[in-house]
């Protein structure tokens, strides 16, 4: 499974790019009009007859432009709806006008500088999301929102954050921040409201209405955001409490409103999020997945890092285990991708059954006892990294199984509410890290997805990331954010007796009905 | 002469206000749209389709105000072009909700706080234009403003005296500075600049070309305005250097674009601007009338206030002078009103011939002689409140007939540009607190403005000011304003030989063709 980049390769965009560069004719006695409406009147101009206003930085920054660029100079644009302010002028092909794509995580924050002139990226960069201090996730930190000043700890921890890591990622490429114009940010709507310091209260109370849809577009200081002192940042929009930006950015970049064909794209997490649709309509829904899925709960669950094991076999006859891990290095726990891996080999290998319980005679010579369950030694204490025993027991599993259930149930539901059944999807999206790193074969195998073709299935990499460099690279991406928004039906999963029942059969390994999953061999 | 202040009337402008008091209906699982986009839906109703912005600190705001306003609230909106920023919600009928207009004059700079709800005036006050300390006039703060922080210092300088004196009115009014969300400032074109900080050097050189002509609405804090963290200002554009907002806004506030008839606005200094228009067209031009007229010449000159001559009266007969001061007091120096009447007086009583020199047989007993020019004693040492005699020596008066003359000669010019007699014009509108205090009697007298029907004359006050308010007041004033700037023909004043002549011809008085005055009785 390869990222999806295509979209983001030099040249792509310069036609209908940020940056233009403008002559400006020398003003005479009998064309006296000010500097600033010369400059508005050429970019309108060559801007399809956008409406230009001008920064205050930027009018007092023209006196010199104009003496240095001799009527010539590049002008760093962004807006929406047919409006752009002009945020940045520069002499003319001076150098990189570098933008900043942020991809808002709740644990982890990636950002991505591009020259918005020529279309390439620049360099990126992650880091933890600060507000992980606070709290570990969303919950956690609307809670501590509700007390006095928490709401602007939190806000100006992130942004903070990214001040100071755009910083070191524009000195990487011998910028300053004082060179970053433009930022796009996506991010699931907690994490949009925190970084805007709108009240989180009601996202996760009844009815779970967010403060704010459509933040737009927002001088980076208000926010404290630490770039160029004209810079705007674009927040993408949300479409409810439980739909966010992250995902409209996700849409955005899977190319899918651009299609005929009908096509899904899933963001796997603590909460599923699934899109279905093509460039009539779509339709989405959110559901809980079950944390298992992150390789969040299980006593040797960790994310994607080095030691991580990503990949299990086991030789079904010997019941021999072979790892790869993150780095090459002795294994230190399991990553989500590896958790879903180990489940399908165990069950290829007949040491899971059917209903997703640790098959004894099976298991022996690995099996244990832990507080009076069974566990799985996954990894021996020599082996691992860290002297201790991997262990793998059978909650875990009940936790992996109901994880993939509730996402098999929730696909399941959406597809049936359209009235279509997953063979008509013609591609099957799967955004995020997670989706880079999982085995689709081992996904059907546990039941977790539907058994469609293989070349069905594309991993599209940091959706959200993509989505917002598309953003500073595409004059039209807003508009089609925009039009993504309004387009889609957010459909509430309804937990009624339909669902439990569907969700009970997609507890077994793969399902209650075999024949949905042909191409899963299941030991006899 | 009354100044016009009909259109500030309390109540007047409820209609078109930018303050709406909107019902937020509460949020429900059937419709959960965002708190923000509620409120912004709810005003796109009241306010005739205009797009709504929200600003990031009211959408901080607005939790608190949904809680204790139980759903209806006030909000403030402020913008132009079908736009409109959401600058400040408060509890329904809370109290005032304060906007601030500035007449943001060379010398003196005007504040008047309204309360935007009820378009009452709250109170007015004036402080010294805090540039002043650096150079008197336009000249020498553009000449500071090239060197090296110049620019910064003076626009910290009125940005800081606006802040301060605003913040004393507003506390005057039992209100904090924090309670203004709007702010609009008419002031001439290099003024504006400096507010703005905006480069002013090319306002004084060829070819006179601004920097910004529509600057628009801007956030108060990036230009350093102490006011509600999301306050904006209205900065009236201009139509070019010698053109500024004040003009525009003195247009807006003498009402004459809504007319059939054809009307005049003057606004006399040290640079007369003129306007001749109607309904369908405007034509205006700016001239040097010389400085006499703002009492800022001669020895005895000064600004209008306590102690300044306003009045003179000589008999005719006796010569013996009566004089009108501000506040009743011994005279301390003469203001331009003064002026133009003791001139009208000399003249009525013989003292000054046709051709403006002191007639010495007439003055006899006043006349002495100062640096070898003839020299008149207005107020002797004892009855002066200083102990100093005031004097108008000859050479004053050769600089008022200058003045004067060329201010009739523009007057002339620009009427006969669009093919009109002065006995056309419906009105004449006289800008400023100088309009307010001349006798259009004297200054007809001396030849200064044409001989037409007393009625004909209006004083219309501080014209800035009032259009300053009217923006505040008035959602349609700001378009008003865009309109008149378009339609506004601006007339380069061409200082060829016919004007000279017609220059040469004003000199005398009341002119060299008395039956251009025929109700100026000259003495034989």
């Amino acid at each position: 499974m390869s990222t999806a980049n295509s979209n983001t390769e030099p040249g792509a965009h310069t036609k209908s790019a940020w940056v233009q560069t403008v002559e400006i004719p020398a003003p005479s006695l009998e064309n006296n009009t000010a500097f600033v409406e010369r400059v508005c009147s050429q970019l309108e101009k060559t801007m399809d007859g956008m409406k230009i206003s001008v920064d205050l930085e930027v009018l007092k920054a023209l006196p010199k432009i104009l003496r240095t660029g001799e009527g010539a100079m590049d002008c760093m644009l962004f807006g929406q709806g047919g409006e752009a302010a002009l945020v940045g002028v520069a002499p003319k092909k001076a150098g990189p006008l570098p933008g900043l794509a942020v991809d808002l995580g709740t644990t982890r924050v990636v950002l991505r500088l591009v020259d918005m002139r020529t279309g390439q990226i620049l360099k990126e960069s992650s880091f933890d999301n600060p507000q992980g201090r606070i709290g570990p996730d969303v919950l956690a930190r609307i809670h501590y929102a509700e007390q006095e000043g928490g709401l602007e700890e939190l806000q100006s921890l992130i942004a903070q954050g990214i001040s100071q890591e755009g910083a070191r990622l524009a000195a990487a490429c011998g910028l300053s921040p004082k060179d970053v114009y433009c930022v796009a940010a996506a991010g699931n709507t907690a994490m949009t409201h925190l970084l805007l310091g709108a009240d989180p209260y009601w996202i996760i109370r009844e009815p779970y209405t967010p403060m704010v849809n459509s933040p737009g577009f927002l001088k980076c200081r208000d926010i404290g955001l630490d770039f160029a002192k004209s810079a705007r940042v674009y927040v993408f929009p949300n479409v409810g409490s439980y739909f966010g930006g992250d995902l409209l950015a996700g849409i955005l970049s899977s190319d899918m409103v651009c299609k005929e064909d009908v096509s899904m794209l899933v963001d796997v997490g603590t909460n599923a999020e699934v899109v279905v649709g093509n460039k009539d309509w779509l339709m989405a829904c959110a559901g809980a997945a079950g944390p298992a899925l992150e390789g969040g709960v299980t006593a040797m669950g960790m994310l994607a890092g080095p030691g991580a094991i990503e990949k299990v076999r086991i030789d079904p006859q010997t019941r021999e285990f072979a790892f790869q891990t993150i780095g090459g290095i002795k294994p230190v726990g399991i990553c989500g991708s590896g958790v879903i891996d180990l489940a399908a080999q165990l069950f290829l290998a007949g040491m899971i059954d059917l209903r997703g319980k640790l098959v004894p005679t099976a298991c022996e010579g690995r099996l244990i006892e832990l507080d009076e369950i069974p566990a799985l030694i996954i990894v021996s204490e020599e082996d691992s990294a860290n002297g201790r025993a991997l262990l793998f027991s059978q909650a875990d599993l009940d936790s992996l199984v109901r994880s993939k259930a509730a996402m098999y149930t929730i696909l399941r539901t959406i597809t049936n509410t359209v009235g279509l059944a997953f063979t008509d999807l013609a591609e099957f999206n799967i955004a995020g890290t997670f989706g880079s790193y999982i085995d689709p074969v081992s996904a059907i195998t546990i039941g977790m997805i539907p058994d469609l073709p293989l070349s069905t299935y594309k991993a599209l990499g940091n959706t959200s990331l993509e989505g917002a460099t598309q953003v500073l690279l595409q004059r039209e991406a807003v508009g089609f954010v925009r039009e993504i928004r309004e387009k889609i039906t957010y459909m509430e999963l309804n937990v009624n007796q339909e669902f439990m029942n569907r969700f009970s059969a997609a507890k077994f390994i793969p399902h209650t009905n075999p024949a949905l999953f042909p191409s899963v061999k299941i030991p006899q």
